[in-house]
């Protein structure tokens, strides 16, 4: 286990810069007086390929050695990795496979297809998605990027709280959600090294708490199977990811279903901007913990805005 | 009819600056490829109570005179302008009433009376509106501020592309929505002033195409009763704004109903922002009169985002 330092957020971001957008921070005076404290959204649903991942994706594939490129990068993901590696690839112009279950969202296929990326079919299982992965890497001798267990991702996640910290003067404290914990730690990559005094804090659907269980008890307990609406959240931590949860994690906070869908269409409605679910969980927990945020400067992750237009959470049936 | 010149723009520009947001103008390299243009999209979807209305109604509620603050201001809407016109006189703190008709959907009356405005209802009719209007107006002495008709609305709407035209270099054209023409009016008094190279284009639902055919019968042709998904856009062109539409604009464009719910749907998805259908027709219309616009720099007014989620207009049923 190679544990990221803050150099190599530092060179990741000279890495990726050409490839991401800085995105903007956005506030909301009515979010503001609701829950007390001053909001400031990082809009990375506004990044490339929709979603924060292509900053780690985008460091890793331009992070390739020459001799590398050939053989391209793969991956498994249902998500918003599989988007960004795809992306990542494309501008550097090599192959990208992605294991993907046959039942994914035929839009997220679409996704992946339209940026370049190869899409290899596995059943969904645990099983056959290692089976069909084992079978890409051997065939393609591919370099595996991990979603979120890989320190190149890491450091090019921490890219993210680097610009915030930047765009932003006088941070309390930082929200991000956490499903496998790539973004989480890239932020306590980022703020341990230039800014430990901020506090960061770990939003998680009730329905996935391996995060905030793991944290009480001191070690890893993975989730069988979650389901929640927010479907970036899902994934169980791993060591890397751990090791930075552990070690610089203020506390992890839990939000239920409705509370997530609550928040959800809330940012919508008063933000005007299209967020996922799986990012409406820091405000879900904002606005349930009050005590820990009011009177603060809060930075609030939101992660990405791929969402099916056709079948939002809050329409029933 | 007294017509307003650039200079009362910049006046209504220093009187409203406190009480507006410059709204931000973004990109999609995703929509640029697919129109061959240069696309900026003016963001009033985040303009304070979620339109550029607020711009003219605060012009017309912050140049009141002292003795006319008591009386407060009145209208008659049952969109965007009701709430912009809410909100400026609670930010005076002087009385608003707004007639709107018992129709008007429950989300748009619980928003005027959040902003402090008082609602009068009147039925679903034009004779009902003028009947209730006049008592209230009889009754309360307030100033009635014309959604769009009115100097002091259109003079504060010209801030929005004199904001455009300092965030963005060399546009070659803006294409906004038309309705009664205030948003067109402002545009076509700044930019005849500081930039008239510039060509302006106005974009139109053809279910409500009275601009579109008064433009080419040189003289105002009024709907009767139109319908359109583009709930913005049903009021006629009155002496006023027909004034600077005859005189300013380019051409009038019309787009479908379906043409407007897919421009809307891919701006949601590609751009992850919320937006209404009227501001919709803009892109729709750069979609269907490619010639005009191919390796144009444009400018895109996006007027509004004040959108009943629960009732998207591509969900059907």
């Amino acid at each position: 286990m190679r544990i990221p330092t803050f150099d190599d957020v530092l060179e990741a971001h000279e890495r990726i810069r050409p490839y991401i957008h800085k995105t903007p921070v956005l506030t909301s005076s009515y979010l503001n007086a609701l829950t007390g404290a001053e909001l400031f959204f990082k809009c990375e649903n506004f990044q490339k390929a929709g979603a924060f991942k292509v900053r780690g994706a985008s460091n890793a594939v331009f992070g390739l050695r020459d001799d590398q490129l050939a053989r391209g990068v793969a991956t498994h993901s249902s998500g918003n990795h599989a988007l960004s590696l795809s992306y990542a690839a494309g501008r550097r112009g090599i192959p990208c496979t992605v294991v993907m279950p046959r039942t994914a969202p035929q839009a997220k296929k679409d996704a992946v297809r339209g940026y370049g990326g190869v899409i290899v079919e596995c059943e969904p299982s645990t099983s056959s998605r290692e089976a069909v992965f084992a079978e890409v890497q051997a065939r393609t001798g591919a370099d595996f990027v991990h979603p979120y267990n890989d320190p190149r991702v890491i450091a090019g996640q921490g890219t993210c709280s680097r610009e915030l910290m930047e765009q932003v003067e006088g941070l309390d404290a930082i929200v991000a959600p956490i499903g496998g914990g790539g973004m989480i730690s890239g932020t306590c990559l980022t703020l341990s090294t230039i800014a430990p005094q901020v506090k960061i804090y770990a939003a998680e659907p009730l329905n996935a708490d391996d995060a905030a269980r793991s944290f009480k008890a001191g070690h890893i307990i993975a989730d069988d199977a979650p389901d929640t609406v927010a479907d970036g959240l899902k994934v169980p931590l791993k060591d890397l990811t751990w090791h930075f949860v552990k070690n610089h994690v203020t506390d992890v906070f839990t939000a239920t279903e409705d509370e997530i869908v609550e928040a959800m269409k809330l940012t919508w409605k008063r933000m005007k901007i299209v967020i996922e679910a799986s990012c409406s969980v820091p405000l879900a927990v904002i606005l349930k913990n009050p005590q820990a945020f009011k009177g603060k400067r809060v930075g609030v992750i939101l992660t990405g805005g791929n969402v099916d237009l056709d079948k939002l959470p809050w329409m029933k049936g």
